[in-house]
C-alpha cells in the first residue's frame, strides 16, 4: 500500500518515543529506519520495529558517553542504546572532529542491536564534504577462508566521497549471503543458493538451518572476502574496544573521515569525481545502459520518493505498526 | 638456484645506481625488489630489473616534492621517479606525519611504472606501530559490474595493523587476474580460466590475448568487487591529482595511517590484535592445519628465508642480472 511519508514518520517517532527515548532520540532513530524505507532496503526499514527485539523497547542502561577523546578521536560507550541511535551520536561527532581537525576517526561499542545500513552514515559524511570509512562487527557467522567454523560477523563495510551532486556511497556486508538471508529462506522454508554456506561439516548446503549451524562463506568465496572481513573484525571490533571473533559479546563501529582539502582544493576534488561519474557512465555495458554507480544513482531514487511524498509498504506491516501505535496512544 | 641475499642485493643496488639513482636511493628500491623475493611474489622482484623498461633505465625528470602540506598531509609529485622509490618517499613522511600527529595522509603521482607490492609498504606503516590503508590505480583493465569496456586498474588495496608481533598486513588486487596472469599466459601459449575475463563483445574468453583486448572482472564477478575498483580509483587517482579511469596517464597512490592510541592503550591494541589472531587460529579448518592469517604467518618465512640468508633464484634471471651487472662495471 501506498502511506505518506510524513504520516509513517510521524507514526515510527511516537511509536519509539513511548516509554524509553525522547521525542529527539526517536526522531534521530526514524531518520534511519525511513532511509532505508526510502532506498528500498526494507529489511532495515520500519519491518525492525515490528520484528523480535525491536528499537523501541531496547532500554539504555546509561547515556551514552565519550570515555575517551582527543583532538582527532572519540571513544563512545553507547550505554546500552539502540544501534541506530549510537551510530548517529558517533556519525555526528566525527562530522565535528574532522569537519575543525581535517580527519577524525570515532568508535561505538556497548550498543544494541544492528546501527541499520551503514551506507546511510556514509552518505550523511559525504554530505559534509568528507570522504570517510565506515566499518561494523558481529557475532560470528562467516569462515575464514579454508575454514569451516564461523570466525567472523556478516561485517559491512562502507565508503563515501562528496561529488558535485549527490555522494558516491558504496557499501557492502563480507558475507555471500546476509544472516537476515538465512532467516527468511528458512522461515519460508524456501533453499538457499548451493555457493554461499556450508554446514556444520564444512560441506556445502542448500538448507538455510543447517547453514545456520555452520558457516556462510565470504562474499567471493576466497580469500579476499576473508581479508576484508578480518580487516572489519580489526577495526570495528578490535580498535573500538568492542567483541571480536564473537558469538554472545558486544558489536562494535569505526568512522573514519578526512577532508578532500587536505590534498587538494575541495572544488577541484568534487570536479574531478564527478568526472570519475561521468568516465564510469561513459564505457559500455551489457545490457546499453549506463552503469550504475552506488550511491550516487540511488540518490535520485531517494530524492523522487521524497518528493513524492509517498512510499509503498507492505499492507500488513502497516497494519502492525498501527496497531501498536493506537494500543500505545490509547 | 640459491644465491646470498646479500650478494643478491649488492647486485641489484649497484645495478640501479649506475646512472640515474644514488646509491641511497637505489638502496630504497632493492629493498622493495628483495622483499618481493623474500615473500615468494617474485613477479614483483628482481625480474623488473630484467623485464621491458627497467627501474635502473626510468630517467626522472626533476627531483621528487611536495606540492601542498599541512600537519595532517603531504601531497607528492615524484617527478617521474620510479614508482618504487617515490612510495618509499610517500610511506617515510606518513609515518613522520602519522608519527608525530596520530594520523596523517600522503597522496604521490607522476611517478613511472608500479610501486611493487603495496603490501610491502602496509607493512613497514605497521610495524611503526601505526594503522595503515594503501590503494594504488593504474590504467584501466578491469569493467565496471555489467560493463564490457575497462574502466579501473587492477587497483590493488592494502591495510596494515600492529599486534605484539608481526604486523597483520591483507592486500588484495580488485582484479580476477592481474594484467601479468594475461602477458604471462599469453606468452607462454596458455589459456586463462573461463572466468576470469570477458573479450571486446562483453563474451566470457579462455584467450589472454583476447581478454587484453576486452576486459578482466573485477574479482568476484559482482557489484562488490567494482565497488571496490572505483574506492581506489575515487583514494588513488582522484584524491592524489593522478589519473583515473585512464589508458596513457599518471598512475597514483594514497597512504592513510593512524595510531591506535587515538581509541586506546597502544600496549591494549596489540593484546588485542594479537588475541584476534588465536581466535582465528582456534577456528576449525578443512585441511585441519590453523587458518593462514595474511601477512602475519608470511612474516616467520620471511624471517627464515632472512636467517637462512640464502634465496632461490630462477638460475635465467640470476644471469641475467650478473651479464648486467658485469657490462656496466668494466
Amino acid at each position: 500500500m501506498k502511506v505518506k511519508i510524513a504520516e509513517l514518520q510521524a507514526m515510527v517517532e511516537r511509536l519509539i518515543s513511548k516509554r524509553l527515548y525522547s521525542k529527539d532520540e526517536a526522531a534521530r532513530i526514524a531518520e534511519v529506519l525511513l532511509y532505508a524505507e526510502l532506498t528500498g532496503k526494507n529489511t532495515q526499514g520500519v519491518l525492525k520495529l515490528v520484528s523480535a527485539n525491536p528499537p523501541q523497547d531496547i532500554k539504555p542502561q546509561y547515556a551514552p558517553k565519550i570515555v575517551r577523546e582527543t583532538p582527532l578521536s572519540a571513544v563512545f560507550d553507547a550505554g546500552g542504546a539502540v544501534g541506530m541511535l549510537a551510530a548517529q551520536l558517533a556519525t555526528d561527532k566525527l562530522i565535528e572532529i574532522a569537519g575543525r581537525s581535517g580527519f577524525g576517526i570515532t568508535t561505538m561499542r556497548n550498543y544494541s542491536s544492528s546501527t541499520g545500513a551503514i551506507g546511510f552514515f556514509a552518505r550523511k559524511i559525504a554530505r559534509k564534504d568528507l570522504i570517510c570509512v565506515i566499518a561494523s562487527n558481529s557475532p560470528r557467522s562467516v569462515a575464514h577462508f579454508g575454514g569451516i567454523e564461523p570466525t567472523y560477523g556478516t561485517n559491512p563495510m562502507a565508503f563515501g566521497f562528496p561529488t558535485m551532486d549527490n555522494p558516491i556511497v558504496f557499501d557492502m556486508a563480507a558475507s555471500a549471503i546476509t544472516w537476515f538471508g538465512l532467516v527468511q529462506a528458512k522461515a519460508l522454508n524456501q533453499s538457499i543458493p548451493g555457493d554461499v554456506a556450508i554446514d556444520a561439516d564444512g560441506k556445502p548446503t542448500t538448507d538455510p538451518a543447517a547453514a545456520m549451524k555452520g558457516s556462510i562463506l565470504p562474499f567471493d568465496r576466497s580469500y579476499k572476502g576473508s581479508g576484508l572481513a578480518m580487516v572489519v573484525e580489526l577495526l570495528a571490533g578490535v580498535a573500538s574496544g568492542a567483541s571480536y571473533v564473537f558469538d554472545e559479546g558486544d558489536w562494535g563501529s569505526t568512522f573514519m573521515a578526512f577532508s578532500p582539502s587536505l590534498l587538494m582544493d575541495l572544488p577541484d576534488f568534487k570536479r574531478r569525481s564527478s568526472d570519475l561519474i561521468a568516465k564510469v557512465k561513459s564505457k559500455k555495458t551489457g545490457s546499453g545502459q549506463a552503469a550504475r554507480v552506488p550511491g550516487y544513482d540511488l540518490e535520485f531514487e531517494i530524492l523522487e520518493r521524497t518528493e513524492s511524498g509517498e512510499i509503498d509498504i507492505a499492507t500488513e506491516i502497516f497494519e502492525q505498526l498501527r496497531a501498536k501505535d493506537q494500543v500505545t496512544t490509547t
